[in-house]
């Protein structure tokens, strides 16, 4: 398996980043990485220089670069490098921390779309109370969707974790204000039943509220919504990590308590933290293309590279693709 | 002030109801209470009958009923009559901690709309880090919203906050994708190029992220993604107390520690409960409508009634009426 990694990309970039390919290497057998980046950079962290290439570039997409625009004028950046492996059939997948708006764009433009998907949809695995995780998309890629979308994502997501997660049969609840029938705006309503008739396991409406409850394995969304979901989940959990925080902070009675659950609390925010499941999968195009978190250590590169290898060897790409095929053939032959 | 109120509505109706009422009363001066519901239930409940009428009903609307259905069936429902009491100008207010779509729905179909204004928006004050807390709105009376909707919610917002809150200039912000000009789905760009205009503090893009950190002190967005938002943080919210609890209750070791802090996690607890800012409003009818939340206890009921007390000395109702009048005489001048 060949893995193309943006070096540059991310908060911690290139040292967590080149650690967690040093980790993977390490651990995963079969494994081809190419790192792209400053190689003045890189070299000096690499402690194994087996089956990892180094592909040297000083141009880079930053955060604050308007997404469409850099990908078109920084060819050399170590993003559209990166992509370009894919397109090239030099790589199998590619990963970055970075900005994820560029990553879209390069997945989109470069990389390509699986004909027959219309949208590719960011997709993360987040965290629930049972610690098996649910899938959530689209979570902005397209912020203005329409209702058979919904169902292309509800398929793509479907396959995702039947294969990479092992979970058989997968439930697939759409993101609405009601878990009443009918409930919705016009979106969800023709979603739904679009839905009903989609070769899934289609279980319904579910809230907002009981997404981290674990009410379906996977939800579905427009990307605008889903966006709102993803960072008031993040928002509210750091909120109340600071309360928290604070609450033990303020006497010295608080401050032993907080001595004696340190771990325990620690533990606790493992449980939340949602790069233990990889990165955010962009579904939809020629291959696996994943949004490591912009925050990443050299775990969640680790593991971002796990999910891609799994995504490979389970041919999750090509699975949704003839997957898309067979409903649009099937389509025509009922026309 | 006249207020008329709902005692059949809510998880613990009538008794928390009818407690909430005896406190208003208690320490409200110049307030005359309307309890609607069944007298038999009610009657036992009051301490103190200076100021307090009963209408009896046997009827009431139920949290599985379909709104507008309810509404216009069950015509001698304790909800329908409570709206009733403000249409024949019996009450300056009214309040229900009952089925939320039935009183979006008497409330538009019963008490009415303020002229010009196209659609009322149920408007929540949800807690911040600094303890200052936001409204916003809407969060699903109009879950297909149009960009001049989200124009009305800003000034509607503007207006109770400054009038209610005492916060003078309040922010506005619009709820997006990302905090730069230009983002986010087709209404959402709308939106922003109108509320560019329009005679409020608007401070431009907010993210769900960082919402409870006090981003702005009005938040406008549609229903759907109100919705999700502030379901989310709910969920959000429950699921990390109840993670806490259980970190707690695992060993010995914790469960000492959690002695401890017990009474200062009670306080982190307070901090987030939002019925301490009363209930959600529903702006833009021809007078203040509150929903209490369906778990509401006494001291929800009271801080309710104080809001609605609120509304009603500031003047909000018409103080939107004029607004919207003069905003609309401009746009004809300009014509």
């Amino acid at each position: 398996m060949r893995i193309a990694i943006d070096a540059m990309g991310g908060d911690h970039a290139p040292k967590e980043i080149v650690f967690g390919a040093m980790d993977a290497i390490e651990r995963i057998g079969n494994l081809q990485l190419t790192l792209i980046g400053d190689e003045a950079k890189i070299k000096p962290l690499l402690t194994n220089s087996k089956n990892i290439d180094i592909i040297h570039t000083d141009e880079m997409i930053t955060g604050e670069d308007e997404p469409v625009r850099a990908v078109r004028r920084k060819k050399n950046s170590s993003l559209v490098l990166m992509a370009n492996e894919v397109k090239k059939g030099k790589a199998d997948a590619c990963i970055s921390a970075g900005n994820t708006g560029a990553l879209m764009s390069a997945g989109l433009f470069v990389v390509g779309r699986i004909p027959g998907i219309d949208r590719p949809a960011l997709s993360p695995t987040l965290p629930t109370i049972d610690e098996k995780g649910f899938l959530l998309l689209d979570v902005g890629a397209n912020v203005d969707a329409k209702a058979h979308h919904l169902v292309q994502y509800a398929i793509m997501g479907s396959i995702y974790t039947e294969k990479v997660r092992s979970i058989k049969n997968p439930t697939v609840g759409l993101l609405n204000v009601g878990t009443e029938d009918g409930k919705g705006n016009d979106l969800t309503k023709k979603a739904f039943t679009k839905l009903k008739e989609a070769p899934i396991n289609f279980i319904g409406n579910v809230e907002a509220r009981d997404l981290l409850d674990g009410a379906a394995d996977v939800v579905v969304t427009d990307g605008f919504s889903g966006n709102v979901a993803l960072k008031t989940i993040e928002g509210t959990a750091m909120t109340m990590f600071s309360m928290l925080k604070q609450t033990f902070m303020s006497s010295i009675k608080t401050k032993i308590a907080a001595g004696i659950v340190k771990s325990d609390l620690k533990g606790l925010q493992g449980k939340l933290d949602y790069s233990e499941y990889g990165g955010a999968g962009l579904f939809g195009l020629a291959a696996p293309v994943i949004k490591a978190h912009g925050s990443s250590n050299r775990r969640a590169i680790y593991n971002a590279i796990k999910q891609a290898c799994h995504m490979i060897e389970h041919n999750v790409t090509d699975t949704i693709k003839t997957t898309v095929e067979s409903i649009e053939t099937e389509e025509r032959e009922e026309q």
